[in-house]
């Protein structure tokens, strides 16, 4: 399972080196999560209205080459390690054939206090494991 | 009544122009609203668990000079204008003697569905007056 | 003329209230300026490596229904006002039927030293007319 | 050798779980990370003018706990590796005794094509070793 989103890199997004500013990738592996989790069938509103939430607990990014203003890139997200309450989504940043940046992003499933707990069946999806 | 709010300029928040971009002096001004609220007593959270909230409803904006990392703004802000439901606040951006940008904020008091109501006593404040 | 632009809202574009932040709505009104400039056959590093540029002189924006994450929003630029050194282009933000936000946003033609100066007949380009 | 920078959550950094968005640690440790090289002694905009630079190529960080709205932070920035054309920067993020997230920043040294190139003696300042 692997989920591509695509986005251009818009004007604002790009720092006083007119090339994307190191936070903005960030916010894109946020857009292409959320992505994914709609994709492999998460129904986020009713984990939420549940109780439950979900945790980014450490996120590993390498930088590997610019990307400039109007430039297209792809994020695909594919999970790479599954537990009981937490999980490893990784997520590579491509402009055509270069790896712009690729990331391991580590997610924990809580409770309302902000407590890991073991995923209910019903949010236990296949989607998430690799 | 005026309210003072002081910032340095960061890094990120210039654009490939290496100034400031211009919408981040909306949340410079969002940020010396926060604060004036504040300092005139408003009680903004007991205002939302009450049902109410704020809406801006318009923002007018003139850009008189550039901003730069590191450059320590000033922004003042204080109402000018008072009516039932809504009013206005004037925020006046400097650095030194420089005028940066000056904005008009139009604000409208709402209850939970989003209808602009009358203000009622406990937060129709005084520093909310011109 | 009128250029059309589209965007799906993002999660971090949205803040504490669930909805786009005000200042966010000025980075999709640049964005779809962009566009615009590039629709009309505006060669902007052109006009930059000739030492010109464009700045923004002032922006009245009103907000009338908020947006949420997952929205798709267009937006539509055109040209409404046009002098020797300046113009003002309207950008109007909708999602399907409803009108979430209008703007007015004045530039000014500058030199390299921020002078606004009258645009040179190269990029005088019919699409910035009214 | 530490350096140590404060700040205060504001509204807008917090996105709909009205917390401090992923993304905005980044936009912190950018700024902290300003200062550190300023206190160390390190001139930027002549290493920028002599065709030099700094990049980016990973970062790692833990999240720990969630900050606020208003919430006043603290980041201490200090060098924990130093090569001769790299290093890492560790830099933690608390609130009082509390650590909200730790990273760990490796920077490489390039020259205006963006190859890493060994740190020249005037660049090579005291500062930067663990």
């Amino acid at each position: 399972m692997k989920t591509t989103f695509k986005l251009r890199v818009r004007t604002y997004e790009c720092d006083g080196y007119n090339h994307v500013n190191n936070a903005v990738y960030l916010q894109y592996l946020e857009a292409a999560r959320h992505e994914f989790l709609k994709e492999i069938g998460i129904d986020y509103k009713g984990l939420i209205s549940k109780g439950y939430g979900t945790y980014t607990a450490r996120i590993e990014i390498d930088y590997k080459k610019s990307a400039f203003a109007d430039d297209e890139l792809t994020i695909e997200s594919r999970p790479i390690k599954k537990g009981a309450v937490s999980g490893v989504i990784e997520q590579i940043i491509t402009r055509a054939d270069d790896i712009i940046a690729s990331a391991k992003v580590t997610w924990v499933f809580v409770d309302k206090t902000g407590t890991p707990v073991k995923i209910p069946p019903e949010f236990d999806v296949e989607g998430m494991y690799p």
